[in-house]
């Protein structure tokens, strides 16, 4: 699996290097920021791990025969437009949630923050983020604009184009449940947090992958919409991994502070089924530190008892296995060619359900 | 011309009514936000003039035979996605310029700004701007699956896609160009403002919908260039139009305070050309105001005296001609075919060279 992860994210890389460069020359005439916006979005896009772009390889090599192994252009081509929208939504997301690092640098619009600080420009952390809004914006377009270089016949471009463009204005509209959700302070019920959880990580980040590359493949309507089905329940599972690993992994293995949901306030899962079952005086404690930006390590470790107390982490654990068992039951639908890209794909779900870090 | 303008109008709106209702029940699956947000942009985008959707029916009314006046669907559709793309780019551009009002409502993201403020959401003024950014990216993205709909071949669908990413990111490159000199007090040169005036005016709002309703059309490719050529030239003119107007008008007629421009530092072409003429110390008292947020009248007088002492009117005069003059030359090599919309075309040239308002 991670030998297919560095080969696809090698193959993705190569072709943006290739396409911003080109895209380098033809800013210059325009604009001396042009160049510069090229290099940071190339940085920026190959610092990331590229799931996305690798998911749409993976479900392409599925339905290759077995002794082949090559992902044509247009695979690639499409992987590499994945990356740079995922690049212009964390670029916006950035600004939104003023997070001022992202993949172990400063987020885009911080780093323009800095430049203008050192130009002393006016309103430099203001000015940052109009630049990141432009460089994000910018990002969709070129991302639009491979589409266009794409040999793939009218049918399939414009159900791609659809598909894409529908899945994109949805993370849209979730991110924006999301935001408000941060600001507003309203709690959020179960059924809101796995909407989110299938829309903002499940539909984009593994279902649209998975459909754009089966779509490449020429895969059946059936397959396509399993994929979708497979992706919606890998996302559940892996948010759900990833509101574990911040309150019970620390920093080290991370890279963020343990607890950092309960510190910002955010209604995972785990928070939503707590509160369902505590009791007032618990209750109390609880609002006394969640959100409120400072947590200390009894109130920490307190939580994590209580999670335990109430079963929690087996509740969850039982809403893991069974978005599993759907993942599996929809696989074995699908008609498969590839068994050695089964094997990645299998791989691939077992450790989105057992990651450590 | 009006005629021809309130009809395009009646019809992208009909159009974007339509789609965006469709819109409200698919993400009303998702979010309790889709709903409204479809409904603000509709009314977003209709409170505009339209006059880039307009552009794209009268080039491909200019190909129509001399007898018919119907505008197809498909154009109607690529008008309206051209509206959409604007509406996303004026909506981003409003929360970079911290403008709280548009077309005579409030901005957008000012708009959620009130609504949280109603809903005691913390940080309204930010989680509006959060929203206006999402609203924006949705807005492109509903645009671009407009382009899925089209029913054009794939050669024309593949350059339709190729030629308006191209122009969106040369435009997001000219604003970013733009922001910078409102920050950074440096004052650009007479070729950076016209490469601005070029890129983000011409070619974005002229340019662009000329080129996409000929393509409509199945004019020749020198049909398209020309129609390029004549959009950068058309854009210019207007953007002098609106510096001059922002100068000598009166709120009554424009909408805003006289003297705007000179308010916020703008640097126009009159100002360059100004500013390269006056003696020490004129421009002593000249900087002494420009950009200062504040403009008396007297201090409002003496600039346009002065500009009238150095010639500069008449040196801007003499610009718009030339362009002018670039533009007949243009039209005159087009191979028009419809008699009534080259007098609508003819109408507006003059009207962009002449207008008051």
């Amino acid at each position: 699996m991670k030998l297919f992860l560095a080969e696809q994210k090698r193959l993705i890389s190569a072709f943006l290097e290739k396409f911003l460069l080109e895209k380098e020359n033809q800013c210059l005439a325009i604009d001396s920021w042009g160049k510069d916006l090229c290099q940071r979005l190339f940085d920026f896009s190959i610092n990331g791990k590229m799931i996305r772009g690798a998911l749409v390889s993976l479900a392409y090599s599925l339905y290759q025969k077995d002794d082949d192994d090559t992902i044509p252009e247009d695979v690639v081509k499409t992987a590499a437009l994945m990356e740079l929208i995922q690049s212009g939504l964390l670029i916006h997301d950035d600004i939104m949630d003023r997070d001022v690092s992202r993949r172990g640098k400063d987020s885009l619009f911080f780093q323009y923050k800095k430049v203008f600080d050192q130009n002393k420009v006016n309103d430099s952390y203001h000015t940052g983020e109009a630049f990141g809004i432009c460089v994000g914006d910018i990002a969709y377009f070129f991302a639009f604009q491979i589409i266009s270089m794409l040999n793939i016949d009218l049918f399939r471009k414009n159900r791609l184009i659809e598909f894409l463009s529908q899945e994109l204005a949805t993370v849209g509209l979730a991110q924006m449940m999301d935001v408000y959700w941060g600001a507003s302070g309203e709690s959020p019920d179960q059924k809101d947090i796995l909407k989110l959880y299938t829309y903002k990580t499940g539909r984009y980040t593994f279902s649209l992958p998975l459909w754009l590359g089966a779509l490449q493949a020429e895969a059946s309507e059936n397959d396509m919409n399993s994929l979708v089905t497979i992706g919606e329940n890998l996302g559940v599972v892996f948010q759900i991994k990833d509101d574990e690993l911040d309150l019970y992994q620390n920093q080290s293995k991370t890279g963020k502070p343990q607890g950092s949901d309960l510190r910002s306030g955010k209604y995972t899962l785990f928070i939503e089924y707590l509160l369902k079952e505590i009791i007032p005086s618990e209750s109390q404690r609880f609002n006394a530190f969640f959100g409120k930006g400072d947590l200390n390590e009894s109130d920490l470790l307190w939580t994590l008892e209580l999670l335990n107390k109430y079963g929690i982490q087996e509740k969850m654990e039982s809403i893991i296995n069974l978005k599993n068992e759907t993942v599996y039951h929809h696989l074995d639908k699908l008609n498969i060619r590839n068994s050695k890209a089964k094997d990645i794909f299998i791989q691939l779900i077992e450790y989105n359900r057992l990651r450590k870090v």
